[in-house]
């Protein structure tokens, strides 16, 4: 019998001995059943069910490329940061994660909660769910998180260890190409412009040069600001949601970063979800998106704010004015960042299935066109986005443009 | 005899013992000679002479606790810190720094080369010596040792990994109370403002709300923009001088962080030797003060610019306007950092003897005005200090309101 006392890659067989051999419940278990259901693109992960006890759990394993495609050669330590982010983000947001029974840094490999009787959010959405507690769960997971590890509220020495601890060169590299460099330049010429739109594409992102001014600000913001630990890669199925829950998974790209890249990644993929109802003209779906977007800005503005007042230690920062402009900045970012993001989910490698299966091929090109205009809109005008109404506008415009 | 295998703070006999143990040449030496020269605030600094061979060495060790109060207690793993950014300061501005002959983790010491033959800066400015190739060289050292550790030039993850090594919490956390804190709030009780300029400064500095939203906004920029390593600590007595050669010490406090940091602790203690030339009327020395205050911008400027154009390997930084941007977001960082460091010097507990040894006291708390006034110019308008004049002109008003 394996011991599990050096890395390897493991099959369905040799996690169910795994599980068996780690976690108590399950030494004595005679009917285990474990499942594959990793869709994401650099992990493995198993359901493993005692079929008798009715208990399940996650059983989640880093490989040593990512599946998305042998070109990213990755180090199994990610698995490390993941697990190290879950447990912090439990502490600062508790039942807005799953909870960690164990962290293997030999295997790579992390045991946690079962969530799979809620649904990735990505997927409820693309068939037009509604979540009206949505707005209120991420922004408390959004406040907590990313207030509560910045230095307005972290002790300084103390947030300089995680900085340390959660530097991850790896991952960041992946995000720094495939978000912040290929959408607009095409370097590594693995850009994916769906045909009939490559011309607009051209002109709008890799023609802009006013454009890529912004984009460089941002693409240094992003590698020089250690603002908070953000989760990352936080778009819709990084997401777990029914009507009563909402659980954040996937930490794995997180690091120390701007704010706003992880509140810019939730504008954007609502938005994909927007651009996609109206597609379909889902009415009801659509205004619901939009009132998501509104709420999401106006209570992270509302709870950071609340928050700040009570928690702040650090004392240049129990200044009215600071705290507004710290929030200004936040909200600056976001834009920035949710427009980066709906560029290269519509050109680039990763796409989104919320837009890739809108059918027929002219809606799903007239709703890409649609997503890369917002997109222009918030890179080149960041500081104009400072509510979810202006988002809306911007929406609205958009749309107009592409009527024209 | 010793072994040196574990840590203790070491007299000038151990010196000799330590030397003759660590290094070849001296080992079989039978005339050493052992003088403390340290006159810095965190540590102990030895010159042992080899008096038959005229060679000689420098020997430094970090001590527990600051040598200016017991308050600040550290750990001796700084030392480490300071030799791996000389190491690296050697190979980005050869010449500029002094050579490391030995690190030595256990004992948190170093043993390097010997610069005595050179005067502190501090020491003959105030002294009203000049220096016609210090512009020169301190740009060298500047643009070689910023520019090439960003993510201008460096491999963004071989960045990341240098970004953890220099993680420097105990150091920056010194600098943050007494740089970015305390001259504003004096919260610690421990400013020391001399007798007569106590209003002044309650007025300019204590009272000045505008003033602290943008000590608090340079305060988290300072924490959280990773830009370059940071010398840290850059004044005039942190650099080594005569006609020929200019040679930078004590990175102990070299962390990743704004660029603008270095170039403004070295424009503000320009500004200090500046004021005392005012105070004894020595026109020829602070006209070449106001020279190489002109010349440091204007030369930084342009050999930052034709080194970006040389070795910059990232993608969206090959953009002129992005370039431009950048450069007017270090000189905008510039100002504000010399701003606080003029302030600090001033109010704070760490003086500086350009000013203290200034007689008779009307004259120093004269130059102490001067001083403050353009701080606050500086910290109040730092996007408009882009060049050398524009500092000189904040030096002639700051005159005039004086004179007012």
């Amino acid at each position: 019998m394996q011991t599990f006392e050096q890395y390897f890659l493991m099959n369905s067989d040799d996690v169910i001995y795994y599980v068996k051999a780690k976690i108590d419940s399950y030494k004595e278990a005679q009917h285990i059943t474990c499942t594959e259901i990793g869709d994401g693109n650099l992990n493995y992960v198993y359901r493993v069910a005692n079929t008798e006890s009715n208990e399940s759990i996650i059983v989640k394993q880093a490989g040593t490329t990512a599946r998305i495609s042998d070109e990213f050669v990755l180090s199994t330590s990610r698995n490390k940061i993941e697990t190290e982010a879950l447990k912090l983000q439990h502490k600062l947001a508790p039942g807005l994660v799953p909870e960690i029974y164990l962290l293997d840094e030999i295997m790579s490999c992390c045991i946690m909660e079962d969530l799979s009787k809620l649904t990735i959010m990505r997927t409820a959405l693309i068939n037009f769910e509604t979540f009206p507690r949505f707005a209120e769960h991420i922004t408390d997971f959004l406040v907590n998180t990313l207030l509560c590890t910045s230095d307005v509220v972290l002790n300084h020495k103390e947030k300089k260890e995680l900085v340390r601890t959660f530097i991850n060169p790896e991952l960041c590299e992946i995000s720094e190409n495939l978000v912040f460099t290929e959408p607009f330049h095409n370097n590594f010429n693995r850009n994916e412009v769906t045909p009939g739109n490559e011309q607009f594409v051209q002109t709008l992102l890799y023609s802009n040069e006013e454009l890529h001014l912004e984009v460089a600000k941002l693409k240094f913001h992003f590698m020089n600001n250690t603002q908070s630990l953000v989760h990352g890669d936080l778009h819709t199925g990084s997401i777990f949601i029914d009507q009563n829950d909402t659980k954040v998974i996937d930490p794995e790209f997180a690091f120390f970063g701007p704010m706003g890249y992880d509140i810019g990644n939730i504008m954007a993929n609502l938005i994909f979800a927007w651009a996609r109802g109206r597609a379909f003209q889902q009415k009801e779906f659509t205004e619901w998106v939009e009132n998501t977007l509104f709420d999401i800005m106006d209570l992270f503005e509302k709870k950071f704010s609340t928050a700040w007042e009570e928690h702040t230690t650090e004392v240049v920062a129990k200044n009215a004015d600071f705290q507004k402009h710290y929030i200004q900045n936040i909200f600056k970012d976001t834009a920035g960042m949710a427009g980066l993001e709906l560029a290269r989910r519509i050109v680039g490698l990763a796409k989104v299935k919320d837009i890739t299966s809108i059918e027929p091929i002219e809606n799903r090109l007239k709703a890409e066109r649609l997503c890369l205009r917002v997109a222009v809109q918030l890179i080149l005008n960041p500081s104009e986005f400072q509510t979810g109404g202006q988002y809306i506008a911007a929406l609205q415009n958009a749309q107009q443009e592409e009527n024209q």
